[in-house]
């Protein structure tokens, strides 16, 4: 328990990291650079959460804020240097959203979602810090975009809960899914592949 | 009740279908038009219930999901087509916008919301799928462009509160003030009329 | 109490003409405007509480749905005139953001928020309608633009919480705190004041 906790701050500092990085590459100002990052951080959970109708974690415990501004701090004094670990970062991002959609799958079926809710609600949670931190920006969102991410997501989450109907263990179902998303979203960049348009689909 | 549970999967199902051919026209992938139908579907009913501190419907109930998933595939299926049947949709639009307005007032007062907040609040549950679609596409929401669609909206929503106060039937009232939606949406239609805006309106 | 109410909905009324006049500056209709002064007025508070897992205040009481549509009004009616008063606007905006940004923060940790998260919603009350407000009129929110406006309410709302541990008056408190927002706020925008970008601060 004390480790999953550890783990799902380290991954809301990473995602402080890419949301305060994408804001300083606009030549946001330092304020702005934190807000992008609390929002890239928290916005996909705290939107589970809010239609889960329960409260989002950092509300009440402080600890999550404070790992958003380790990881801004992080991302105004590595600046340059974390440009040269574009690389490490995406790894970071890839493991990071194949994490959160788990827990994000978990959170839903333990407060009653539907099955098909909960694969929904844990692309969410991985997913919409993103597509905010995109939007407030004023740009059109990654997930619209011709690259598998949300799409990784979604199959590690569908996995996840079909894998919940055998008799295999919470934590190695968790690892699977994780790895599921991971090796996707991996794959999928490494031979820059994307999924069909509509138009194009249908002219093939 | 069975009836109207149909109804509001039908209406879950047009407006799913809408999202995902304004994701097509745009050449957005599979995914990301499934994903816009899904946010054009529910968007304003659970932004209503997010409001009313309740859970969306579609968390515990899969099957507003499903009926999302089966408009998202007639609009791939239909693609070509479905441009043909124009004019099919937007009738089919505004008997549903009419419909979603009703369900939304009835709601929220019944959740003990004043009845100036369920007013807005039904307008809400039929327009703000189509605001959080525009938004994501990243162009100025239609609703703040010169169309008569929420005002209809509003308009029926008003009447739905007004008729409460007087003796006639929930399903009567029901029936007039999504026809008044619907009349007020058609007409606007056709005959291209548009709100004044204010720069305009003081030169009158 | 009803000093603090009528406050409440003087402030909401004042947020109201402010997104009014950025519709109609936009030529959007009428109903687009009333739309925008009502996202602008409730869109802060109404985060907050949806974070906090309660009921948005204007649901269940009209009287701030009433406030917004007089603010609207006086936005049409003094249209060209509250051009002339934009100094006026602009104190008063700046005594609005001190006061909602010190009512969010009360009312966060009355609720059971972590202090850190009360600071985080202190400034979401005063400025996330605004953010809201420029992200349907599809512009970079004024949050991420180089403008002292969201780290005034910042600054308020962490002296606020500061003070709530010595043994100062909740009044004085509240007043303190506002009047560190409002002249943040008044001496940044006096002197054209802004923070530094993250690749600019580290040239330096």
């Amino acid at each position: 328990m004390t480790f999953i906790y550890y783990i799902d701050l380290l991954g809301t500092m990473v995602f402080a990291i890419s949301g305060a990085m994408a804001a300083n590459r606009n030549g946001i100002d330092i304020f702005g650079a934190t807000f992008m990052g609390f929002v890239t951080a928290i916005g996909g959970g705290s939107l589970r959460d809010v239609f889960l109708n329960i409260r989002p974690v950092w509300v009440e415990d402080g600890n999550y804020l404070l790992a958003i501004l380790v990881g801004v701090v992080i991302s105004i004094i590595l600046n340059k240097q974390l440009d040269n670990f574009a690389r490490t970062l995406f790894l970071f991002d890839a493991i990071g959203i194949g994490f959160f959609t788990v827990v994000g799958v978990e959170k839903s079926l333990a407060y009653d979602s539907s099955a098909i809710s909960a694969v929904m609600l844990g692309m969410f949670s991985a997913c919409m810090g993103g597509v905010i931190r995109d939007v407030l920006m004023n740009v059109t969102p990654l997930i619209l975009r011709k690259e598998i991410y949300a799409s990784a997501c979604l199959a590690g989450a569908i996995i996840y809960v079909l894998l919940t109907f055998t008799s295999i263990t919470a934590g190695m179902n968790a690892f699977i899914s994780a790895a599921v998303v991971f090796v996707i979203r991996f794959i999928s960049v490494r031979y820059n592949l994307s999924l069909p348009s509509v138009p194009n689909a249908m002219k093939e």
